[in-house]
C-alpha cells in the first residue's frame, strides 16, 4: 500500500469529478482526502486527490489522459520528501524558523543547503550540520554573482527554492530556472508596499496594520502569485524598527506556512493566482 | 432549469463522491459547487452539492437512495428564501444588523416575525414593517411563557428560529420543538465563560482576547454544536464594560455569518460538532 | 462637576507632563484618563487628558499656554454630543450600521442629516426620523453639484461629515471646508488597490486577505491619515463579489470605530499620520 | 548617561502623574517613555517611566518614596539584560524559537540554562553552546524531583524561569521560589480547556478557533496572571492533531512575546491579572 497525491488542472466540463473518481474507484485505489475548485469566471476545474493503494502508475495515467478534456495537466505526485535549498542574507529569523521545524519534524523537508551572498548566517546553519555556501556578491556582476549561485543551487537539485529573506533581486535568467519552484517571503501586505523598504514605507502613510507576503517568485518583482499572507496591528508607537522587529513573528509564520502548503503539494498556480487545496 | 442543493451525509465507503456525482451526471444536473468532507475519525462522509438542471426529484432520489450505503442521510434543497423568527430580549445590535441586512439584501432571509420579553425593541422592528410580538414572562411561570412564545413563533412556521441576545433559557420542550434550527450568539469564546455575565467573567480572569460564539440550542446550556466564532482583542484599559460594548460588534458578525451559513444550507451537524461546507 | 478634555499637542522637551499636569492640579481639575504619546522622530508631544472639575476655561487656558513651548496646540473640548452629517450613495451596509448604533446608544452622536447623490436609501434614512437630502449630481458640473451638496451639509453645521460609502470624489474646494473634519471609508486595506474597484483589484492580484480603511480625507484620493484598518481573510473560492460581500462587515465596522475614536477626541492629526489616544 | 525603568504602583491620588514626574525633572532624569494606567474600579495607580541621565539612586528614591501614597511600590530597574532558565520536556518548537530569538538579538535575553525531564532536547540545545541539564523525574517522588530541579535552576540564579513546554504541573513549593518569574505557555486559549489535552478537548467541542495563553505560574494549574494570549481559525478539517500542529506557531510566538513583555519590565501584577504598559 502506498500513498500518492493526484493533481488535476482542466478545462471545467459536466462530470469530471464522476469521471476521475470513477477511474481511482476501478484502479483500487481508496481516496483518502479530495478537494476541488471550479474558477467560474475562468472556467478551470481543479482537483486534488490524495489516494492510497497498490499503484500501476502507467496505466493509471492512460485511463485519465483519455478521460480528461483537451488541455489538462494532471500530476501524480509520490508523498517522498521534498529536497529543499535556502537562500539568503544576513537575517536569521525565517531561516531559524525553518531549521528548527525542519529539525524537530514540524516542517517535512530535506534542507539539502543554504546559501548566502553573505557569511552572516554560516555559524547558525552549521550547528543543524546542514552545508552553508558563502557565494558573495561583491565584485561580480549581477550574471556573474547568478552563475555561481546557480551552480552552487544546482549541484543539489532542489525541488523548491526557498529565499528566507534574500535580499537581492533575481534576474529572469535564474527565475526562469525554477518555475514557479522559488518562494518568496516579502516583508509587506502585497500589493502595498512593493521595494526594499516596506515597513519604512509604512510607517511613513501611518498604516494600522502591517503583514507578510510569502509568493512564488516570477519576473515581476513581488508581482507573482500569493501563497499565503498574514497581518498584525501596529499604532502610532511603533517605529518603522518596531514595526521591522514586529513583523520577523508574521514573516517567518508566513513563510513556513507557504513552504508547507507547497511541499504537500496543496498549491496549484495559474495565471498569477494560486489556488489551495 | 432549476438549482437545488443536495445534502449527503452518510457512512465512508469507497466511491461515494463516484456514485453521487454519477447519477447527477446520469439526471443531467450539472454540478455547480461541490464540497465534500471525510471525517476519518468517525468513518463519516458529507457532500454538499449545487445543483442546476430540470429536477425529477423522485427517481433522482431514488436512485440515490440505492446507491447510499445504509444510514445515509440526504436531502435535496430548495433555493428558495428561508423563513425566521428572531427572539430577543432588549439589546439592538445583534437585530438590528439582521434587519439592516434583510433590508439591503445581503442576508437572503424572509423575517417573518420579532418577539421579545420586553417590548424595548418594538419601535426598532416596526421601522422594517415587521410585527413584533411582545411577549412578557412576567408572572408567568417558564412553562407558561414558553407556551405562549411557542404559539407566537408556530403561526409563523418558520424554519429557524434566531436569538438575538434573548436573555432567558429555553426548556427542552422548547428546543425540541426546533431541533438544530434555533441558532444562538452567546458573548464569549466558548466554551470560557458558559452562563449570563460572560463579560464580567472575562475582565476578572484578566483575559486579552474575547470573542462570540454562534451556536445551536441544544438542552445543555451553551453547549450545543458550534457554527461560527471570532474574537477581539482586548487589554488591561478595559473595564466589563467596554469589553461588553466592543463585544457587540464582534457577536452581531458572527451571528449574521452563521445565520448567513445556515440559511445557505451549508451547516452540518453531527454529534455535538459541525461541518461547514 | 464638569468634565472636559485636554488636547496637547506641542514640540516635545523635558518636564512637559510634570507641566500640563501640576496646571491641571493647581486648578483642582481631576485627571480621570491621561495618555501622553512622544514621536521621537519628529520630536512631537501628544497628550489627551480627561478632565473633572470646576472649570475656569480662561484662566486654565492661559496658564496652560504660559506653560508651553512655542509652537504649541491645545485644546480644551467639552463632552457634549457631535454633531455628524452622513453622505451616501447607494449601499446600506454603513450607513445602516451607523443609523443602528446611533438609534441604540453605541455610538454617541446626533445625526442632523444624510445626503445621497442617489435617493436610494432615502427610506431606510426616514425610518430612523433622520431627514434625507437627494443632491443629485446628474446633469451638472462637479462644482456646481459640490456647491449644492456644501449649501446642504452646511444648514446643519456638522462636527464631522462622514462618508458611508459615499462613491464620488470630492474636490479640493469641498474638502477644504472641513480640514480633518471628513471621514471616509475606503473598500481596501490602504494603500493596497487605491481607486474604484478594489475588490476586482483584490481578487486579480490574488490575495489571500482583503480590509477597508478609514482615513480623513485630504486632497490626495485614498491618502489622508489613517484612523483605522481591519482585514478578514480570503481564498481562490472568493469571486470579486464575494470579497465585496464579506467585505461590508469589515467596512462597516472599521468606520464605526473610527467614527467612535473621532467623536470621543481621541484622533491627533499631524503630517499624514494619526495618532489615537 | 544612563536608562533605567522606573515601576510605579499605589493607590490612586489626585496629581501622581505631576508629583513623580516632578521629581524626574527636579533629578534632572529626562523621560523617554512614559505610560500610566488607573484601575478606577480598585482605586490602583500603575506607571512605568522610561528614564535616561544620571541617576543618584537613593536620593531619588528617597525623593519618591516622600511623595507617594501609603501602600506604594515602586521599583527603579536598570536595563541590564535579564537571566533565563528554560525548562522543558520534550517539544522543540518554543525552545528553538527562543532560542532562535536570543542567538539573533530579536529576543534580548541571557539564556543561562536549559534544563529538561527528558533528555530529548539535548542536542538542540548544545547546538546553541547552551548547558543542557536532564533532571529526570522517573523514580522520585514529586518533591524529590523538584528539589533536584530546584537545585539545578538555582544555581544559576536567574530572573526568570521560563516553561516552554513543560508538562509536568510545578508544586507550591517550586512556585513559591519565583513568585510572578515563572512564565508559562498554556496550549489553549484560557479559561477554555484547562488541563493537560486541550487540543483534544478543543477538537471534541467542535470550536472554530484555537488558541494560546502565556501567563505567570501560580499556585492554581492554569489559572495565573495573564500575559499575552493569541488564536487562529480552525474548522471541521482539523483532527485534534492537526490542532495541535497548527498551535504550535502560535504558542510559540504568544509565549515569546509575552517573554519580552517581562524581559523589559512593561508587565505589573496586581490580583490576577496584568497590566501592561
Amino acid at each position: 500500500m502506498e500513498k500518492k497525491t493526484l493533481l488535476t488542472d482542466c478545462p471545467d466540463a459536466m462530470g469530471l469529478i464522476s469521471k476521475i473518481t470513477n477511474i481511482c474507484y476501478k484502479h483500487q485505489l481508496n481516496i483518502i482526502h479530495n478537494k476541488e475548485f471550479v474558477d467560474h469566471r475562468h472556467r478551470q476545474f481543479f482537483m486534488r486527490t490524495e489516494l492510497e493503494g497498490v499503484f500501476n502508475d502507467e496505466t493509471f495515467l492512460f485511463d485519465l489522459d483519455r478521460a480528461l478534456p483537451e488541455g489538462s495537466h494532471r500530476r501524480l505526485v509520490s508523498s517522498a520528501r521534498k529536497k529543499v535549498v535556502i537562500m539568503v542574507t544576513k537575517e536569521a529569523h525565517c531561516l531559524g524558523d525553518i531549521l528548527v521545524k525542519a529539525y524537530d519534524g514540524t516542517l517535512d523537508i530535506d534542507i539539502a543547503a543554504v546559501v548566502g551572498n553573505y557569511d552572516k548566517l554560516a555559524g547558525l546553519v552549521e550547528k543543524f550540520d546542514i552545508p552553508f555556501h558563502h557565494v558573495c556578491h561583491e565584485g561580480l556582476s549581477r550574471e556573474e554573482h547568478e552563475a555561481k549561485l546557480l551552480d552552487c543551487v544546482n549541484q543539489y537539485s532542489p525541488d523548491y527554492v526557498v529565499l528566507a529573506k534574500y535580499m537581492r533581486i533575481l534576474t529572469p535568467g535564474f527565475v526562469a530556472q525554477f518555475p514557479h519552484r522559488i518562494i518568496n517571503i516579502h516583508h509587506s501586505f502585497l500589493p502595498a508596499f512593493i521595494g526594499a523598504k516596506p515597513y519604512l514605507q509604512a510607517y511613513e502613510r501611518g498604516v494600522k496594520i502591517i503583514g507578510a507576503t510569502a509568493h512564488f517568485v516570477t519576473n515581476d518583482l513581488d508581482e507573482g502569485p500569493i501563497i499565503t499572507q498574514n497581518v498584525i496591528p501596529v499604532d502610532h508607537n511603533y517605529s518603522a524598527e518596531d514595526m521591522a522587529r514586529s513583523g520577523r513573528d508574521v514573516e517567518k509564520s508566513v513563510l513556513s506556512k507557504a513552504l508547507s502548503l507547497v511541499v504537500e503539494d496543496k498549491v496549484f498556480v495559474y495565471g498569477n493566482r494560486t489556488v489551495v487545496l
